[in-house]
């Protein structure tokens, strides 16, 4: 048996998410579709990080295990031909050999998420699938230094989504960063590990203060209260990136 | 009576291109609609470029007149609500008021595209209704050497299409850049105006050099035959981008 690690780009639209859902196609059922026509075996697909409905992803990472030693571009390849074949939506950037104490999830030491937002007058018609649109422009000084209220270990309760299976509500934050690049507004969220919704939920109230009407006095109690119901509402999952996932060298 | 000119945005995936057609839906077509529903009167919107269908924009212009006189921005944001109610495929970024003898078509004196491709193993599933995609790395220092000799007045008849209503297939090229910018090959022309299928026909055959089968001197040989059989094949349209019309002040 070999193991490999898959780095995977998707794009979310009309997706159910990372995982198997009974309402809809997943990214996972995708890619282990596409490793049983390579291999002619079913074999599981183990995502870093299980990504909503709508998210999007331009470097997540999952293992899977193949009887036979394969040449791993040829996997690459390989499962990029029944891919392309089956939509196009989902697309395998790199694949490499790995150790059997590898594991997508487990192992991964840190988690990047990026979230798009356009603040402009005219709806984004060529990005409407790809960014969250709101025609306020947006303070970005002020989101960025409340997103700074947020670094490092918390409670972090007010922002998980309530059928959220994390054991504590618990988690460090290492960065939240809140950048223009050009005509959009880039959110990046780095962590070990994230609670369900946790990105979208923090992105959900930086926009309060971005439109001005919450301040960082608002923010800190809101994530001193440990309430999902005195946090912002949770943002569309369109503009939302799985960037990367760090790994400690293997 | 007041002459608006529009600043638009269009992703032109499923749609017939600028002008109406019998086929399909056409830009045109959506923003009759979207004045007629604003101002109650049937009224002709004429843009500056007839962008072929699959071809998006990011800043085509058109001009409309209307019999009341408007304030531009009640316009833009009029239009845009029926716009978005309709599909959000076309969006109005400004609208501006301008003199009666200001022509969206004939009084533009540059029409700025852009071409993107993406040269990677893996298909682009995040960006695959907008760039052109290639398994194959381009040197993108040879196609912008032979851009280069495509740059001036000449007979581009090698790069028209037979259905091209143009009186005579005598164009000024005067400016053809190739540059990559990030993950991407981005090719860059302008000129006061262009054949039909001019900028795809070319970039094909900029493509037959990045891929390392023609040189400067197929090219040249190509553009001296004055014959559309020489020229390389027409390129998708899915990765074409009108980007910018330039107007004298009015």
């Amino acid at each position: 048996m070999s193991r490999y690690k898959l780095t995977i780009e998707y794009d979310g639209t009309g997706l159910a998410g990372w995982q198997y859902q009974d309402n809809g196609l997943s990214v996972q059922e995708i890619l282990e579709s596409a490793a049983k026509k390579l291999s002619g075996i079913k074999t599981k697909i183990i995502g870093a990080a299980r990504t909503d409905a709508g998210v999007h992803a331009i470097g997540q990472v999952a293992h899977v295990d193949f009887d036979k030693n394969w040449d791993p571009n040829r996997i690459r390849d390989g499962m990029n031909f029944w891919l392309l074949k089956d939509g196009a939506s989902v697309s395998i950037l790199t694949v490499d050999l790995v150790t059997d104490n590898f594991h997508a999830r487990f192992s991964a030491i840190e988690r990047r998420y990026l979230y798009r937002i356009v603040d402009r007058q005219s709806f984004p018609a060529l990005k409407h699938q790809f960014v969250f649109w709101t025609r306020h422009k947006m303070n970005i000084e002020n989101m960025h230094n409340s997103a700074q209220l947020l670094i490092g270990s918390h409670d972090f309760s007010t922002f998980r989504a309530s059928e959220c299976q994390a054991k504590s509500p618990i988690k460090t934050l290492d960065r939240l960063d809140v950048i223009r690049v050009n005509d959009e507004i880039h959110i990046i969220a780095c962590a070990r590990s994230f609670l369900h919704h946790q990105v979208r939920n923090i992105v959900g109230t930086l926009c309060l203060v971005g439109w001005g009407k919450w301040t960082n006095a608002d923010v800190l109690q809101a994530l001193m209260a440990r309430d999902r119901s005195k946090g912002g509402a949770t943002i569309t999952s369109k503009g939302l990136y799985l960037t990367s996932v760090v790994y400690h060298q293997s």
